[in-house]
């Protein structure tokens, strides 16, 4: 891919690509010439790199000075991620590499990741069972009168402790993402968040997820959780209801299982990822939802399903603009919801696979609400 | 600073920077000219956005299009904070500015955050009270056989229901931090995070914090929290014994209680950071304690304390080449450290404020290794 594009060589420097293409997390970055080996350059642990990755080149950081050096190849044009590395980074290394220019490669390495191996999709596999057995445990822990953020602890809690490893990576410029989301009437409000619901959060300052409202009977109650276990994220969301709940909501509900079984037989090799999106967004217009599909009116999220894997935001994206195809073993969380003002927020949300038969669920967790007694 | 520098304006587009001039952390860019009253662009959410800032120009994003003529004004030369702008946002910014050149103001942002305002000590003050009363808790819930996957989890959660936000925020590029750190004989490894201690973590896609290993008697146990509230980040470290602990150890950790009151003494404003470090390596070399003092012998960080409040990782540091002068309120996390390889990690933690008298305490927690029975 690099030579299509006539470069000669990549220098990956942000951590997630690292560990991506080379297997080790630590302060690190990588070099990748199109013809030679690649070479991993390391800050922070040296010792650590060499126990994990299985490049065979792995070296201490160079000083300043030595820098250009340890490129001793005739590659003048290179390919960085200018998606998420900082302008001083590549200043740096514009400056201690003189002579070389600096090419994006964003999209490259995002299509590249998110087409999974076979080992990728065992570990995928694995965090969305381990997501969803935690998911089994709500109704042991949810009650009414306890807080939004009470129940988002209880569920983070034991996430944690069957191996979460806590950290959610996102990739785009501006997103922060804590474990997910436990959000009853505090759903329904607009937000920063990329993503159908934002929730109120705690402040100001950490506007996004559980808040300090208390759950009450007879309204929606909606998880969503992003489950990271060996840094491979599944996306699940679930409905509760202590009591009973709006028949509007229960019909938005219904809707929102339609779009997903309709995006999952449609989600073979080839089917193009905005034609996705309109066919949902047009299900929901012909049940006079259009208006709260994908978030609060006047401030919808224009997608409805996003890639996952080392990042809760990868290639594909079932969104407006994405004209490209699906391609075999991409990995794609669905989650066709609803914001209803003044009744509260719905929806559904799975990752599925990219098969030739349709998406291919990654875990087999019932999608219907739970209703709890009092 | 903005006209000592030549400059006419400043767009801030980072998060947490537009949350700290703005007072929302909205998707939103703030654009501050030197003449003029400030303007807040947001993405999302525009109503939140305007619930929450006091802001008087609070407009929707404009379109490409329209993007140029909302900046009316006669600025040639803005500032923007390179040290965290994407390559691709500041070419974004550059496109749709014609004529306009961006000119990195990441040191001058970040030395106006240094400084604290009473408000913000306030918060500081709150944030670190919180987090020592949940540090109280931790001989409940500490006990022998447990891993410290288990230990952080009964910390983060009570954390959590005491109003934790969750999200630690650092700027550093190639840093990421989940709450904290419990860590035991694991915490014998190096490992990217640029602080003393790294611990194992989970695997090497999450190389830091607590793994699984059991936690064993008469070792000792390092817990290193940032507790997050409304922001605000305050930053502590305490030990814990199950049983007794090896003398060296002992011995080391009234080295690192010496270097904190050496280190909070000369903490007035006036005082050149890296003297401080300096001053404090030599306490650590005299006590034969130089080749891990802040680190793996190795692998030594080469701070002794860095400034917090909405970030982790604020100026001013106290380390080798920070020559600039400690100045009045601003707040400094104090964390002599030492790791010992085959014996273990031990040290102290608290946050500072700077005043004439030296370093002020935000909370008053003791010191001391807290010893448990088996």
């Amino acid at each position: 891919m690099l030579r299509n594009k006539g470069l000669q060589a990549a220098l990956l420097i942000l951590p997630i690509d690292v560990y991506y293409f080379a297997g080790t997390r630590q302060n690190a970055i990588l070099w990748v010439p199109t013809d030679g080996e690649p070479m991993l350059l390391v800050r922070k642990s040296l010792s650590r790199a060499k126990e994990e990755s299985p490049i065979a080149d792995i070296r201490p950081f160079p000083s300043s000075k030595e820098f250009a050096s340890v490129f001793s190849g005739e590659q003048l044009s290179i390919g960085m991620t200018f998606d998420a590395v900082p302008v001083q980074q590549h200043s740096f290394y514009t400056r201690a590499l003189p002579g070389r220019s600096f090419v994006d490669i964003s999209m490259m390495v995002r299509e590249v990741m998110s087409v999974k191996s076979p080992f990728e999709l065992e570990q995928l596999r694995y965090s969305a069972s381990k997501l969803a057995s935690v998911f089994a445990e709500v109704p042991q822990f949810l009650k009414a009168g306890m807080r939004e953020l009470d129940l988002s602890a209880e569920m983070e809690y034991r996430l944690r402790k069957a191996g979460h490893e806590g950290y959610v990576r996102m990739r785009a410029f501006n997103q922060e993402l804590f474990f997910g989301l436990a959000v009853s009437s505090g759903g329904v409000n607009g937000g920063f968040f990329d993503g159908p619901v934002t929730g109120k959060g705690l402040s100001s300052a950490a506007p996004h997820g559980a808040s300090y409202d208390e759950i009450q009977m007879n309204q929606p109650i909606l998880m969503d959780y992003a489950g990271v276990f060996n840094g491979y994220i599944a996306d699940m969301t679930r409905m509760f209801v202590i009591g009973t709940v709006d028949p509007e909501l229960l019909r938005a509900f219904g809707v929102a299982i339609d779009i997903q079984e309709m995006v999952r037989q449609a989600m073979k090799p080839g089917a193009i990822c905005e034609e996705l999106f309109l066919a949902a967004a047009t299900i929901a217009e012909e049940a006079g939802l259009g208006s709260c599909f994908m978030g609060m009116p006047g401030e919808l999220a224009k997608f409805v399903g996003h890639g996952v894997g080392l990042e809760l935001d990868q290639l594909p994206v079932l969104a407006k603009g994405f004209t490209m195809p699906l391609q075999s073993a991409q990995v794609i969380a669905v989650e066709p919801k609803f914001v209803i003002p003044g009744k509260g927020v719905i929806g559904i949300e799975n990752t599925f696979v990219v098969t030739n038969e349709g998406g291919l669920r990654l875990s087999d967790f019932s999608d219907e609400i739970m209703f709890l007694e009092a």
